[in-house]
């Protein structure tokens, strides 16, 4: 792989080359079958194993307890606004919501079509450069769940540990499943679109504890109702075979990595090497307060536009991809998911300190 | 390709080796990026090109007029069966479905949570072995539109033409699209997931005529609006980036052919000869009748379902798999669509003789 460039994209993103190579092979012929893999029929005995065997995998990997399923669906972590509100709400019920971001703002706006929404807690006038802390805000007692998102992709925040609250956490964890220890038992619902930190595009896991599948109004589509999937093992239609293969040979990856544990050790030693080329410096600042720092994206700023777009293009020139800042904050982002080499981050410092020297504001 | 085997599975199904070949490399570096394509930025140009190229392949095969949308959306042909009446329909609002198959009785269940659902005709009485002849039915002066299955997978039927009628046709066209020429004028709604026709699993072309697109009630999720998609060319989320390559490189592959008019001559001479076996045997029993019978699968029976058993096990011996029949009506059924090959059919002609002949009844 002498021509892989470093990929800094902020989903879909980098994949192990491992992965890449085995699906390679996988799709022209599974397994000695004669059938590629993406020309298999879902109900067939090869296709139902891999499908069994990612979720066992996801299982151990995350030590997620027997009273939650784990559904693969499809419609990307923007159908799970409006599913969790639709499945758990109902008129006159209420959940609280943090907004620290695009995502939990967008998520937020859906859930306000199906029950009454309390934003108790919003750093939008901050620019979301920071999560909340513990005393930040009051849960109502009425409340059916509190919502957050985890990792804030475009802000570059993460929440350092979770809300402590006897109500049912709901995360999106789209940004940061996997890349560190969690205990599940907190968490109603748990989910993440694939791209990130899981695989290809086109698959949402959901973690659900068993309990709320049940909650769902009589006139819920059958489509949209966690139950159908649930009763079904993510077969009640045709699922999205390749991207659910993708996350199994993904996982299969983390698991030769040592797991989550190891690989958490290996994320705040990666991101801890940007932090402080970031810090020791003057001409580059970070977007997020420290105690909020994300170790999965990291926005920062050059000290002019000029300048962070002169970076972005000497950057790709020498490999180093997908650099630029979301539209929403501008700036550059380095996007530094599980499967993001140390190494990339090693090249980009040694270009930081570079380009700084040689680019004088 | 010597290890190939012929695949006669009702979805997800058989794919030109070509496209398998070519997504074996791309999934690995895309067009020498040093980025696979699974790993791509969905903003990124490279896949922006390859969505728009699908997008306009589409259009020229099927000559899909400039007031059409083309969309690539996530959760299969099954959560169409809720966004078109969802879309449409509305308190007091009526709507005529067409009743042939297992496909259609989802989509009626689905539409009557929105609207007054007049279900104008049915074949179930007689095991959906037929679809109805023009004047089978009747439309109701004030319904919406008219919903209907033009090939039904499990039963082997096809609408040998499409309804006449003022109104709007809907149709689900997910295992005959791109099979045979179509006017598209005709139509509100075609949709197809992609893995029988068009590609792999995971995603499900819509295509709609822009002025439906404004009918979706003001509490709709955004995510279930098609004008969410249709502002924003599919990409309001991030879309099922590997699908929707899928689908370009069976386009592509399409074109290759003929397009679709090359297509459907072939199709016609392909099953064809498997009717003609099947017709000039006492052994052998189609399932539809004659005049509603589908190109792209043949459902069929033998003198006993022991015969029937014995049957699929030894053509699977000899590389003809995928020949056992949907379980809601049993027997035997070969699925060949488009890129299933001319010479698997014939293989199977031949098997299907010598087994008549070693297996008397």
């Amino acid at each position: 792989m002498a021509d892989r460039v470093y990929n800094f994209s902020a989903g879909p993103a980098t994949l192990p080359v491992d992965v890449l190579e085995q699906a390679s092979k996988d799709i022209v012929n599974f397994k000695e079958t004669g059938i590629g893999l993406i020309e298999m029929s879902h109900r067939s005995k090869e296709f139902m194993a891999v499908a069994a065997d990612t979720e066992s995998m996801l299982r151990e990997l995350m030590e997620i307890p027997d009273n939650y399923k784990v559904l693969f669906l499809q419609g990307g972590a923007s159908s799970q606004f409006f599913m969790i509100p639709m499945n758990l709400l109902g008129t006159g019920k209420k959940a609280t919501y943090l907004n620290t971001g695009t995502w939990a703002k967008k998520a937020i706006k859906e859930a306000k079509l199906f029950g009454d929404i309390d934003v108790a807690y919003s750093s939008e006038e901050q620019t979301f450069n920071r999560v909340p802390l513990k005393d930040d805000y009051t849960i109502d007692a009425d409340s059916e769940y509190l919502y957050f998102v985890s990792n804030n992709t475009i802000y570059g925040t993460q929440f350092p540990s979770f809300p402590e609250t006897e109500k049912d956490l709901i995360a999106d964890m789209s940004s940061d499943i996997l890349s560190r220890k969690i205990d599940v038992s907190k968490f109603g619902i748990i989910f993440a679109g694939a791209q990130k930190n899981m695989g290809p595009a086109g698959v949402t896991v959901v973690i659900i504890r068993d309990d709320l599948l049940d909650k769902a109004p009589a006139n819920t589509p059958t489509m949209l109702n966690y139950k159908t999937h649930a009763d079904k093992d993510s077969m009640f239609n045709t699922p999205p075979c390749f991207a659910i293969y993708g996350v199994g040979e993904v996982l299969k990856w983390l698991k030769q990595q040592g797991g989550v544990e190891a690989m958490e050790a290996r994320n705040i030693a990666k991101a801890g090497l940007l932090y402080d080329c970031i810090d020791s410096s003057d001409y580059y600042r970070g977007h997020a307060e420290v105690t909020s720092r994300s170790l999965m994206n990291i926005p920062f700023n050059l000290p002019s536009a000029d300048l962070e777009a002169k970076f972005i293009a000497e950057a790709a020139e020498v490999g180093l991809m997908g650099l630029k800042g979301h539209r929403s904050i501008g700036g550059c982002r380095a996007s530094i998911y599980n499967a993001f080499p140390t190494e990339g981050v090693e090249k980009l410092i040694a270009f930081m300190k570079e380009f700084a020297a040689a680019n004088k504001a």
